[in-house]
């Protein structure tokens, strides 16, 4: 009689953006004639940008001609893209990553959740709270996170380094030593970055400890202070301890079109054990490569046109970012983030838990958000905005609120 | 300290197709001069059909324009393209199965080595020998395989289904009890099929067992002969027992596109917990979706001139694997497959190992091949070709064959 992994039934309710589209689809349905504007999910609204379209047709018409037919990628990717990514994203920030040190793959979100997969079940995590659920909720499937504590809202066997207005939203280094932690500046979901300052000293604590960093760099697109680093490897020592997770959805727009990539420098090792090799392993055995065409649309995001092009829809969102932070502060809200990232972190007023909050909003301004408890306790009476609706439908929503 | 999971130092050499490609990639650099043929790996080399190149540009214009630019797809995948599977698939084949019963995915590898996670690491897996060899070596990195004899080259805690000429390749019941077995038919890598008599049995015998059936019909499009069934659910009461595998790689030409889905009928359950919201959960937190513009491609496998278009590279490949059956078998080999498969299997002449012959194939007649022992112990003294060359690249392959 077969048996399933009882790990799953552990985790509380379903996965945190599901229940939002329950919710609002629900609302919806029931009420046909309001118009709903989404700032909830991290889903982005602008069309790809006309060189990653160029790339997209000439690669599709490739792949209708048995001369230039793309079957199975390579195991790591496509080399014309991982090249261009070692030119663009370390190369021109002064980071030595070589092109078979990256993986390319179908996005962050996967990776993120695939990549303890490689590590035994007894690691201890470390995350930030709150914290993107998918660190968590993979851990818990693994088997990583001992019980919950559904009154608290906590697993027992999890380090949750708070991140609260009065640290400005940066994690300390945890009392208790972790195995694993997961990092992600510019932050998911509070929006908040660290300087590079800040970054060393957790690449510092990790080469100490012997605790290896996941980092989740998503959003370094966003990030417009001249101290905050782009990715981990800025960091001395960075090399021997961290992996890097990379998205195309947020600078590119690829949330519908899947593309990320995930750097494992040969250097960082478990006594001889390379992880490199260990999730080599694992991306050629579980995972088939990203389609042909969208390696090509990612190779044509690093063309001169293409960043140019992806620059302008950055500074689009960046506006609406401006404008929720400034028309919330304005109306009396404390807000942090959108500065460095697209997106905006509010306290619930007038005590409301982040899911009164949510139906509040939802049901008096139609406007949907996310509740910060859905990312962790600590995100309790918080709430997350994001900055990748249309102008138009951000300041509606913005005045919206307002007229509260 | 962190600590990797050790499971993936049991895991002896690395991915079968990896080392194929080195060995090639090493005999190719010293022998610039030699046009090598490839008929190992399962690739296909016809390019995409009209209709579906037709569905692509569209859906990459789509994506250029806001008002039709799609981001994140549902978690499930799009309904478009799961109600064309359950017209076309199912429906048509007399089987109820119903849309939201099929998770969209980027393809039944992915699918074959990650459905084990929804299980305990504790079942008994019950697969084919000769077999697929991310079935096993998924469960390998997941714990599930006990102790590796390396001299039998077998797992100590998986039941091994010897497939030899014997049986006609064809699995016997087992005489340990399973919880998990694996069946792809018509086979990879034996090329071999079942009745649905046949099936039916094993559908029973799940069910009066307490097994779970992971059934791989990647390759049901090669089906020729009436009898042999086309999905695991024309088969009375396997709903109750057993999850589908399909893949758009074998009938459309998209390995390099990367499209597949999984079936988890809603009644397969264990004890209360059905294994569709287990499926469900990891779906939507470790995955996120095949791209739009992929999907619609999918679409499009299933309209009529993309129906037609596909019959016509099947019998291009069928085409090609008849003239090496037929080849082979006059030039004295022991062949079988070919007739509802694009695999052939061989028996490696005078005695020679399968890597025996695939270094001999490589070197006097520049043909790559795969070696059967790469598929399990009994799957050595045997080579697998595939019809998935072109036509002419296949007859001089052979030809060059014969003249050995």
């Amino acid at each position: 009689m077969f048996k399933i992994n009882d790990n799953y039934l552990k985790l509380p309710g379903s996965y945190l953006f599901s229940t939002i589209a329950k919710k609002v689809n629900a609302y919806s349905q029931a009420h046909p004639e309001k118009k709903i504007i989404r700032l909830g999910i991290g889903d982005v609204t602008q069309p790809l940008a006309p060189s990653i379209i160029d790339a997209l047709h000439h690669a599709v018409d490739e792949m209708g001609k048995a001369e230039t037919f793309h079957g199975y990628a390579p195991d790591l990717g496509y080399e014309f893209l991982r090249r261009a990514i070692v030119e663009n994203d370390y190369k021109a920030r002064g980071c030595d990553i070589a092109a078979d040190e990256i993986f390319i793959s179908d996005g962050a979100k996967c990776d993120s959740g695939n990549i303890q997969e490689i590590f035994s079940t007894d690691n201890k995590i470390a995350v930030c709270d709150p914290v993107y659920p998918v660190y968590v909720d993979t851990n818990v499937m693994a088997g990583r996170t001992g019980t919950y504590d559904a009154g608290k809202e906590v697993w027992s066997d999890v380090i949750y380094m708070p991140c609260l207005a009065d640290n400005h939203f940066a994690p300390e280094l945890p009392k208790e030593t972790p195995d694993i932690i997961y990092l992600c500046f510019p932050n998911n979901p509070t929006g908040s970055a660290i300087t590079k300052a800040q970054l060393q000293e957790w690449v510092d604590y990790a080469n100490k400890t012997g605790a290896v960093i996941i980092y989740d760099a998503a959003y370094e697109a966003y990030i417009s202070q001249e101290d905050v680093p782009h990715t981990i490897y800025e960091c001395e020592g960075a090399k021997a301890c961290a992996i890097e997770l990379r998205s195309f959805s947020k600078n590119a727009g690829f949330t519908g079109v899947r593309l990320g990539f995930t750097v494992i420098p040969r250097e960082l090792k478990c006594g001889e054990v390379s992880l490199h090799s260990l999730w080599a392993r694992r991306h050629g055995t579980k995972y088939n490569g990203a389609p042909y065409i969208v390696q090509r649309a990612g190779e044509a995001v690093y063309s001169p046109d293409g960043k140019a092009q992806i620059k302008e829809q950055i500074a689009y969102y960046m506006k609406n970012a401006k404008y929720i932070l400034e028309g919330l502060k304005d109306a009396g809200y404390a807000v942090s983030g959108g500065v460095n990232s697209p997106y905006i972190w509010l306290k619930a007023p007038n005590g409301m838990t982040s899911w009164e909050f949510f139906d509040y909003l939802l049901e008096n301004a139609n406007v949907v958000g996310t509740p910060g408890s859905g990312f962790g306790p600590s995100g309790e009476t918080y709430f997350r905005l994001t900055a990748f609706g249309s102008y138009e439908n951000t300041v509606e929503a913005v005045e919206r609120i307002r007229k509260l």
